[in-house]
């Protein structure tokens, strides 16, 4: 009859018979599958469990026979809602959860094969024992798939770089005729045959095509480290005081985080049981300073040598005060921000970043702005200034959710936005595209870098079967 | 009319009047843009001499009206060919030698954006002040389009990377209607916002658009090092050995070089000048190691660290003898290899790569197999055994040449590409793909990965107007 119920119901057959028994999910069984961390809630055709990449590549022939859209989901950490349907009912979900093999473990290359569903906790309890890391610092936990897709970075990355510097191949299914299988998972450190195709697939938020296995690079464990709590006068201080421990530790600062003065407080005045240092300091923000190497026995030496460069900041009236810290106390500082925040009023988050010179004056004359124009909000800052990373929040209280409804809020995304370009800098620092932020995409990316990235997504996926967002 | 004639006639006026007076070469001045290091000889339409983007952007324009395809030039110390047009006289090159210009230099950011033709040592003096560096450390000096364009490797991979893990932005002229221009320039260490479009111009070879500028992540100078050459009783003891090194020193291993004692004799043969050491060993190949970091005031601990490095080598028979060594003096020995070769013989080179573990087993068996099937020919063995690269060179004897013709030749770099295959190596680990090894390309790359890199070249350069090779 050619309704648009035979249809779905046609491909849900098709889709169902592509896979094994249990391994296509329908109604109810659902449910876990269509909504994330983040809130974001969809309705899907069904949601497919492939155990292999010889079953996912079935299922995606399928699905391009039947032009159904495919949505490869992991742990559902993502921010943008890229992983969840949308709410027609029409689209599949591809679950990876039954394809977390490790494959291949390589200790002399210092590399690792696993599949997309593998966590990266999982990767990383696999190499522990050899001295080894996969060393991308997040504060959740998601499957290496998702981790390739959204090109996650992290407190580390400084040091360590963004996912794909640690990424040496990608085996991939295309959502061609053949639900083509791309293996370039050979875990070479020099291969310059032709195009480099797997980085079409890494931060492409699950589009292009279906992340099936990652061979990832692998770095020797941290065997020293030293880290300290800095208070800083201010964010130009804070900019020195970055350059100072580079300075003097080199390629050896593996992170350099800070929270503003007033996210402090907020945590501190919500949670009283969480001791916050500094508590009285005049500071404009504190920064978590890291340096770590691989190299053993530098501990007490690393401690000498920040000193050092603690007390010239101290002279230099940069650094106020400083404390022997461990990084266990600042995460949780951190990462009691957003729910401290939620006690009393609507947080509205932002994932941005800087060269790190023009994060400084940002994070300055957008505060004053900020106060300026919307005194009755909160506002809080805190990220990853070694990279010019920048996470913020805004705080409606509950009180004055009336006031700031949905378009005094888009606006007022918008505003921050334009000023976040004006410095140079990205709307989506780490957190990619997804159906959340892509009206930003559609505003703000220069319309020649949207057609020449439409092209070469319609290039790879010609029928827009995979994937929420169409760049 | 529309004779060939008249259409190269019309081309070239078109071209010459898309650029200024003097940026447009034909006939005899544009004799040395045709031929490079590896004596690649080729004809051309002209040569084009843009000095901006909007120039270049221009050109770009009148190629494609004109289906001229166009070849991005730098300073031609490709070895593939992949600069050089073809013999049809029909190509146009496009040389950046007059797109120099330094653009942004960012201390704070340690970043640089540079224009395509600026020379990578030139980028590494303009930042040396500021204690910064572009790391990547080749034999040659190309422009840093060609830097990126073959994303060249180099003997410090295994601590920085390759070139694209240095890049953080690409401007990109596409072969449009509109030569448009992809403005990907920001200095973002942190930047997910849709797909990565500067990856598809990295390690191109000068594919899918033109190279106008780049910007770069910059590394701290290193400021404290130790030197050391060592002799190894096998290649596998280079494995453990690479093993135990890193082990004591994690990511502050920067290079760990190799060459064969084969290799070394016959430098010491041809070239009595150069001091080669541990000239009566019994060593099978000889390694340097250097060990380095950003963080200054580490050389005596570096050097006592190694000291016992080696000395558990030397009990374990791994290494048989060390000396502290200059560099200069390993690559002095290393560059002239190629000379020595070529005073008695024909070289033929082969750049190749493994996974770590990989390479000496290929090492061992390949150089068993040579010896039997060919005795009277040389084998020499050097390279990046700390990233798993390899450089062989198979010498023959002038007296042989009849013997071994290019038919020969041909099934000869055939088998041992074979072999490099089933040892699940790559048959171009640094210097890409161009005429000189395109027919590989074609043998040895999975079809499915050669359409998908078709399709993705199409969509970007749909007349298949940019670059020697169509992948």
């Amino acid at each position: 009859m050619g309704t648009a119920f035979d249809t779905a119901r046609s491909a849900n057959h098709a889709l169902a018979a592509a896979l094994p028994p249990g391994a296509w999910l329908t109604g109810e069984a659902c449910a876990p599958y269509l909504t994330d961390v983040m809130h974001y809630q969809g309705n899907a055709l069904g949601v497919a469990l492939p155990d292999s990449v010889a079953q996912l590549s079935a299922l995606v022939r399928a699905a391009v026979a039947h032009r159904v859209t495919l949505l490869p989901q992991g742990e559902r950490t993502g921010l943008t809602g890229a992983a969840i349907p949308d709410r027609s009912g029409a689209q599949c979900v591809v679950s990876f959860t039954r394809m977390k093999r490790i494959r291949h473990f390589d200790r002399v290359n210092r590399s690792i094969t696993v599949e997309a569903g593998a966590l990266l906790s999982e990767v990383n309890r696999h190499v522990e024992a050899a001295g080894l890391c996969l060393p991308i610092d997040l504060g959740s936990d998601p499957c290496v798939g998702g981790l390739v897709g959204a090109n996650a970075g992290g407190s580390r990355l400084v040091k360590y770089g963004s996912t794909r510097h640690n990424v040496l191949g990608v085996e991939a299914v295309l959502a061609d005729r053949d639900g083509s299988v791309l293996d370039l998972l050979a875990a070479l450190r020099k291969n310059n045959v032709g195009l480099d195709l797997k980085q079409l697939f890494i931060g492409a938020g699950g589009a292009n095509g279906l992340i099936s296995a990652v061979s990832f690079s692998l770095a020797p464990i941290e065997r020293s480290s030293h880290t300290l709590l800095i208070a800083l006068a201010s964010y130009e201080a804070a900019t020195s005081s970055l350059m100072a421990f580079e300075a003097a530790f080199g390629e050896l600062l593996s992170a350099y985080e800070f929270i503003s003065a007033t996210a402090l407080r907020r945590v501190a005045a919500a949670f009283p049981h969480i001791t916050t240092p500094f508590a009285d300091s005049d500071a404009a923000c504190f920064v978590l300073v890291e340096i770590a190497s691989g190299m053993p026995g530098l501990d007490s030496l690393l401690e000498a040598r920040a000193l050092e460069v603690v007390e010239a900041l101290v002279d230099n009236h940069a650094v106020l005060d400083a404390v022997f810290a461990q990084s266990e106390r600042f995460w949780r500082i951190r990462d009691s921000l957003p729910l401290a925040v939620a006690q009393d009023a609507l947080p509205l988050s932002f994932d941005i970043s800087f060269t790190r010179g023009a994060l400084a004056p940002f994070l300055v004359e957008t505060a004053q702005w900020f106060a300026a124009q919307h005194p009755s909000l909160g506002y809080y800052e805190f990220g990853h200034f070694g990279d010019g990373g920048c996470h913020l929040i805004i705080a409606i209280p509950l009180a004055l959710i009336e006031q700031y409804g949905p378009m005094r809020q888009i606006v007022l995304r918008r505003e921050l936005y334009q000023r976040v370009l004006r410095h140079g800098g990205s709307f989506s620092a780490e957190h990619g595209i997804g159906p959340g932020n892509v009206a930003y995409y559609r505003k703000f990316v220069p319309p020649v870098v949207q057609v020449a990235s439409g092209i070469v997504q319609r290039a790879l996926d010609p029928h827009a079967l995979v994937g929420r967002v169409q760049y």
